[in-house]
């Protein structure tokens, strides 16, 4: 089956944690919207999509999948879907609810990681919320990235596999999503990720990890990988990071 | 089976969505937060249980169901693993996937409802960011209410079973959930929602369907119905809905 990733194209935002797992897994998939728009793809297929009054199920907001005739949006339920499929999830219930669990708390911290750039709304600019940004930064920073993170610190600290991965004794799409939270968090935050990361050993391994599987290693050496920039979700801003 | 659900008393907050789908389907559970402290329950009960050493796989934070054996944090994932074990879910995988999607939007919607009073820091009190929650609240009331009530109005109309509700021929817990979020944005917002409801009937005749729902009637009128207010999720505060 050939998956097809619909998300904005020239930023990694959300649809970053679905291209991880895609990539890892070896997975044959389109990146539809980076693609051109002369063979009916580009953005141009997302928003028909979204817009397409005769579908009975349409996703609110970009990222979503198509597997075949289902559409799926929400990025935690597209690897809900795509876990077991791609070999990236645990093989018991009770582990992919876990799963499933723990990257709906990654989700929150990325909305997070998002409104300290637009804490009053996306529609404006961040240059027209800066004063509310900065305050809202100080609280990200110094209170929520820390109770994040050290709670995933201590998820890959109390696995009983100790493997250093999240669940059980095999990577899955909840320690790429990490990756991608920690890559992004130091992007955005580098003081502050300074600051904490020697309580967070943990999370650094996986991340050193990670980045060394060969399949994720040849895409982040690959175009595919898109750079951090300000208009993704991660953003560095210095001032928001003193 | 007995289940436990864990939630911060005194008010309807993320837990009124599991509340709901558990009194619906008229399903033995304990409000555990709610009970005594004397018996072992209460809020010590819940703060003991995110804070075990012991606990291989915590909860990042309240609600969280006891189910046995397991702890499921994260509301949409509660009603994922319920619905199909209260018959609240469709019967096929597909409907399963599109009903949990639609949690997920839901819960992006009360995040924003809940962010509209605290933008800046929810360790801050409203009185400490009044200036930003004006500006946010317009956002909200202005552009994003109207995009995701819109939203939903549409999965109801675009249901092939024209049932009136969101999937297929039967109520389910995303209908619940669509029942309290049209009740917490009434109370929060009466002047906006005056002015969107004419645009949202079918989700208005779902409110009113749900709320006639006998158990769910019974549960209204009971005390374990708490009352919006002040401290939760979807607080009236006049100047924020001009």
């Amino acid at each position: 089956m050939t998956y097809e990733l619909y998300y904005w194209p020239g930023i990694q935002g959300r649809g970053e944690f679905v291209r991880l797992a895609l990539e890892e897994a070896g997975a044959d998939y389109l990146d539809v919207a980076r693609r051109p728009e002369a063979e009916g793809e580009g953005i141009g297929a997302l928003t028909a999509l979204v817009d397409d009054p005769g579908c009975e199920r349409p996703p609110f907001a970009p990222p979503f999948l198509k597997a075949g005739e289902l559409v799926i949006g929400q990025t935690a339920a597209i690897l809900l879907f795509l876990g077991p499929r791609l070999g990236l999830a645990p093989p018991d219930d009770a582990g992919k609810l876990w799963a499933h669990q723990l990257q709906l708390t990654i989700a929150d911290v990325v909305a997070e990681a998002h409104d300290v750039h637009h804490p009053i709304a996306g529609s404006l600019y961040y240059e027209d919320q800066k004063p509310e940004a900065a305050r809202r930064a100080a609280d990200l920073t110094q209170v929520r990235m820390s109770k994040f993170l050290g709670y995933f610190e201590q998820v890959v600290a109390r696995n009983h596999c100790r493997t250093g991965w999240t669940i059980g004794d095999a990577l899955g799409y909840v320690d790429l999503s990490l990756f991608q939270l920690v890559a992004g968090l130091r992007y955005a935050f580098p003081n502050s990720m300074a600051r904490l990361e020697p309580a967070l050993p943990r999370l650094a391994d996986l991340h050193v990890r990670v980045a060394a599987r060969p399949n994720i290693a040849a895409y982040l050496a690959s175009p595919r990988r898109q750079p951090f920039n300000e208009s993704g979700i991660f953003r560095h801003y210095p001032e928001l990071d003193p």
